[in-house]
């Protein structure tokens, strides 16, 4: 039930783009403050060392220097998502886990001086013995990195339904692959940042951040102040992708110097840092077993994924749930058993990331290509067979209520001419699918929803007040539109306070797509709510029944009669006048009964609706040197009803090149614990060299929930593109790729082997 | 009807006190943002002149120079409150009326290269013949200062209403006397300033003002921008007084800068500019005729008031209207008819002044001491016999409907043992006594009204959103504590959100004492309905009705059953879950129905309430030198019920250094259109070696209307405390005193000739 919209689904320019392609747009590092001061901090050198003594007199003498802060001046909190992986001081107090911890704090003057203390801060370690490997760590008489998981298993997730063992013994087919993938950085291009201004008994914070309210709460606890103390304030962000989920050590560090000294401090971290120090992704190894019958119908799933989790619990429990969930919501079944293992290695710190398991991911699509080719069948066949369809439930009794796979996977096909094309490729060259749903918002207890509060000024232009963040994606100019759309006034005449604790109301962050789907149903709340007042106004002055009346192109006029209209102002006016000014709060929260201890008993309606998606991708590698090129990749993603059709686009668009591109290349590289390519000239991110022609295929679908229709817009792709790629070099290869990423080596290796076999 | 409250009526430390005490507080003066430019502003050297050319391109050429403007920059708006004065472009463009009046903007990289760009900058002039005495200017023949302007008469007020004639010929005394008195500085600790900061086609700005919606409008019309694309931001005040109720030029000319090169830009006024460039208060010249019975009952008053108005129209119409009606509300008279005229010369701008016409206001004292002494009557007599009283109405037809005149006096008479003290003193020494009502809130139409927000976060803490302005009151703390007594939550659990046009709704600003009776009327209404929503959940999950629960110590509690309780917090917490935070809005708008075009046809409810005031001064006048000196000032007060006390006591205690101690000291002295005392050693502020001893007296009455009773603090004492002097120096001396202030020439002179006419 689509209606004829204003504004929803045209291609607006989005309103911050204006000031970040003329390079005005201001970030976190670019801000100045009166009597700011400079942060630097010491780092661990070490994997794994008990902290003996930290001398910091001499750093103090240094002129210039301000402040000094160590473990020792934090109140000992550990952050953590759940009590049970608090684990986290920010601050090294009796140890620390890895190269590159944060040891101590400086501020001074300014960068320079900053950097010389550090060298004047004496730290005596006492090194211990480390482990980097996951399945390492699990062995007993590993080292112990925290005496609180023991066989350094961190979490363990365990989710069974329906009779697994049963269904293996009546399926046709089973298969069983182990599939590993190396972790990525979130190569974000802005180096994470902060400025504290603690004055009053206020704390200021600026930093690119997804998630305001949840980074104020953190930052409250670990500082045992008030929450409404702690004031998170908006600011640019130059990029996400997941890095910038939590509370971070820069952020305490920037704090208590703030505190200590009285005066603001900002912190930069360099290149370097922000690939050691902030969160990494999780490295994964994947056991997947899949029993099916002999039409392709999936009766089992069983899985062993161990994730490698570095050195703190971090965002720890959602990655380690949510690959399965986005696995069980694009394809139906109902035997399954997963068992994910989150392991502590002395490693940077792995936390969020907008793709979470690809790898994974990428592994359930491998294998099932495989075993379609088994079956004789053709690798969307199988797809469409398992895909599932609205009003389906998923395993764990999610009820899918738009979208389903079928319409992008034949949108990507037709696209892509899979049914041309497929059977002519092979001998270096390759078409490959993958498909994903993901969930919009997520379970967050009562953080789950937001909430928006709209005013009109005298001139009869709207603010909306959202805790909505836009982490670079479009957010907030996609509340303007939802706002315009309602009120009948152009974008240019709104305004957006947004990603200010202060001010805004609780939002779940821009995590899983909330913003479109759970902050824009609360702006359009809203806003309904000030037409509604300002309809009842209007009727009385114009004697017109309300529901004869609308608003539009800034006019409230009458639906059965345009020509009787009357400025929208006026009644603002009158409105202000009569002592009611046009005000009205707006708020959303998703139908979600998931369980709240979801990492323990994971049932229940884990979402408010789902996106779906499939990329084709094309790819030719090169036998003699394993690199492969990707020509083309065609992504469709069912966002509903898209609120910007150019911002849809380009988020697709970022995808294919983030997932399906990084494929090929992207990973971090260690040894014994130290990060070896934490720089962008050592760390591969696609260049425009590596571009493949994208084709960005929106399916539209109308979420009865959504607002207007809108789910989010280009996750799938970020997550399934990785997959599609893959799937295409094994239909090029004709041989079964399971170390990701597609890097050169690897794939060599993978022929060689084959050949070897094969030979 | 008072209620027993928690917090109101308490004096709590205001929130601003720490930081201002510490010299933590930040001014716009201190504000630094990254690429920020320095803006200095070249001068009219003449009083009067036409310009002929403006050559700016050596000045651009200067390195480091990045921008000029001159009239030639803006739309050739002007502004004014009124269609018929709008008059003033802000940046000179065909001719110059004051020395000081701004021709041309510079922004450089710092204040040293923009000062030596304006000695770059050649203005060719032709000097014009000038007036700087109004009424020379009104004579026919005087130099046009303004086209539109006849006979240089700005603005005309006339109010008449009863039978003015009648009532003097059956007057059994009439008195008709002229009094004059020298227009003053505002005399603000911090000197103007603003910064400007265009980007991304919205403009900020920061600026020491006490009507931020009022100042956005008026950029937005002069600047052609639309409303929300103008935002000006919270920031410290350093001392307003009416000084910072208008627009001013420097707004202008930084905005406009700031457009030009899309860089913030500041601008900080000297000490000398801040007194020549900024408004300065009217001198006036007032004919005061009265007739009363011979019980003192006053029967008619005519006036006729001469201001002298500076260079251009500026806030004129409320200042030549103002003090007529501040007269009028403290005493009870039917026949008046008031003639007002704002005349225009060639000197700086006369604006808005928190203290209106108190030269007028003390010569109607002084007459009526005079009126009382040829009566036989005491001065206090004569004054309760004509103060106004609860459900009378003023001459115009406000209704009083709290207060009243008579409190206030005989408790000041009480506190200054009056009735002991007056009949010994004489012969050098005096007690005299002043009153005054003041309006609460002001008819400025549908901007006369306040609207605030409310949220609570997950905490329990509150976030209250107001358009209230703090321009150093205590306005932002009196906030808090409504906010705080209706939601049962402390004070430091509560932040303000305010003076930011963005997200905060219309509000008057802080003239005319609105903040307390106008905007805290809305922050109670919005916190009540707040309230309203907790307890509706919480008499849902504790079984007990909604009326029998309030909210305490965070608690929701049971008033019948104080073991019955539930944190406030929880509630809020579900408030999350279900999807309907709690957050409210509440307005206020006075019942005013004052005629809109209020300079001609000025009749009805003036304002929402009114408070009363009562001054009584010791003087001891040294005849030798004429020089006076105040041992002691009681100054009586009608507040409503306080908020906080002690800030209500702070009011009135700075009213009296003000006014009081103002009274024989202050004022600006011109030579041919030059300000000569520009600086705060020739401009005598009140020092501590000039401090009385002043007794602050709280008047507790309950209005109706205000917020817990309250009206505002200290308003009246700014006015009257001038009269209690002077009345004071008459009864010293036993001469009248018609030139104000009473400098010790002043002083000096009245009494030699007082001595020749004795002689």
């Amino acid at each position: 039930m689509e209606a004829q919209y204003n504004i929803i689904g045209k291609s607006i320019i989005r309103t911050d783009s204006l000031s970040k392609v003329t390079g005005r747009a201001e970030y976190t590092a670019d801000l100045k403050l009166p009597r700011m001061l400079h942060a630097k901090v010491l780092r661990s050198p070490y994997p794994h060392a008990r902290i003996l003594n930290i001398d910091v007199s001499k750093a103090l003498k240094l002129p210039g220097v301000k402040a000094v802060v160590t473990g020792a001046d934090t109140y000992g909190v550990r952050w953590g998502v759940f009590k049970y992986t608090q684990d986290h001081t920010m601050l090294a107090i009796d140890k620390v886990r890895y190269v590159g911890e944060d040891v101590a704090g400086v501020a001074a003057i300014d960068q320079e001086t900053a950097m010389e203390a550090l060298d004047l801060i004496k730290v005596d370690y006492e090194p211990l013995p480390a482990v980097f490997d996951p399945e390492e760590a699990m062995k007993e008489g590993a080292p112990l990195i925290h005496e609180q998981y023991p066989n350094n298993i961190n979490i363990h997730v365990h989710i069974e339904t329906g009779d697994v063992d049963e269904a293996f013994a009546r399926s046709d087919l089973i298969r069983e692959d182990t599939f590993q993938a190396a972790g990525e950085a979130y190569a974000t291009l802005e180096p994470y940042a902060v400025v504290a201004s603690y004055a009053n008994g206020y704390l200021d914070l600026w930093m690119p951040n997804a998630g305001p309210h949840v980074r104020a709460k953190a930052l409250a606890n670990l500082l045992k102040m008030p929450l409404n103390r702690v004031r998170v304030r908006h600011i640019n962000i130059g990029g996400h992708f997941g890095s910038r989920s939590e509370v971070s050590p820069g952020d305490l560090v920037t704090a208590l110097l703030s505190i200590k000294t009285g005066r603001p401090v900002k912190l930069v971290l360099t290149r370097e840092e922000n690939a050691t120090a902030t969160r990494q992704i999780h490295d994964i190894k994947a056991t997947i077993k899949t029993g099916v019958k002999k039409d392709g119908t999936i009766l089992a799933k069983e899985f062993r994924v161990i994730y490698d989790g570095g050195a703190y619990s971090s965002t720890g429990p959602i990655a380690t749930s949510i690959p399965y969930y986005v696995y069980e919501e694009a394809y139906r079944f109902q035997n399954v058993r997963y068992d994910g293992y989150r392991v502590i290695t002395n490693k940077g710190i792995r936390g969020m990331y907008g793709c979470h398991g690809r790898a994974f991911l990428c592994g359930n699509e491998m294998q099932l290509d495989i075993i379609a080719h088994e079956l004789g069948m053709d690798p969307m066949e199988i797809r469409l067979k398992n895909g599932i369809k609205v009003g389906e439930e998923t395993a764990t009794k999610s009820l899918i209520i738009s979208g389903g796979l079928e319409e992008p996977i034949k949108q990507a096909a037709e696209r892509a001419k899979w049914q041309e094309k497929r059977p002519k490729m092979g001998d270096g060259r390759g078409i490959g699918m993958g498909c994903v749903a993901v969930m919009c918002g997520f379970p967050m207890g009562f953080r789950s929803g937001s909430a928006c509060y709209v005013r009109i000024n005298d001139d009869g232009q709207a603010t909306i007040v959202t805790g909505i963040v836009d982490t670079g994606m479009g957010n907030e100019s996609m509340a303007v539109q939802v706002a315009s759309e309602v009120l009948g006034i152009p974008v240019e005449e709104i305004n957006v306070v947004n990603a200010n604790t202060e001010v805004t109301n609780l939002d779940p962050g821009a995590y899983s797509q909330a913003a479109a789907f759970v902050g824009c149903n609360a702006v359009k709340r809203a806003c309904e709510e000030a037409k509604r007042q300002i309809l009842a106004i209007a009727s009385e002055k114009m004697n017109i029944p309300a529901e004869d009346l609308d608003l539009q192109d800034r006019m409230v006029i009458s639906k059965s009669d345009p020509s009787k209209s009357m400025p929208m102002r006026w009644i603002v006016r009158e409105a202000f006048f009569r002592g009611t000014p046009i005000a009205a709060t707006g708020a959303y929260i998703p139908k979600i009964d998931f369980q709240r201890e979801w990492v323990k008993r994971p049932f229940g309606q884990m979402a408010g609706t789902f996106s779906f998606g499939c990329s084709v991708a094309e790819v030719n590698v090169d036998k003699e040197t394993g690199r492969i090129h990707i020509p083309r990749i065609v992504a469709a993603h069912d966002c509903g009803n898209p609120i910007n059709t150019m911002a849809v686009e380009g988020q697709i668009e970022g995808s294919v090149v983030q997932a399906g591109v990084g494929a090929i290349m992207e990973e971090n590289r260690w040894s014994e614990g130290w990060l070896l390519n934490p720089d962008f000239l050592e760390y591969k991110v696609p260049l425009a060299c590596d571009m493949p022609e994208i084709e960005p295929v929106i399916v539209r679908s109308f979420d009865p929930e959504g607002p207007f229709g809108a789910k989010e817009g280009g996750l799938t792709v970020r997550m399934n593109a990785y997959s599609a790629v893959a799937c295409a070099a094994h239909q090029a290869l004709g041989i079964t790729l399971k170390e990701f990423p597609l890097t050169p080596d690897r794939v060599f290796k993978a022929i060689e082997a084959a050949k070897k076999e094969g030979g």
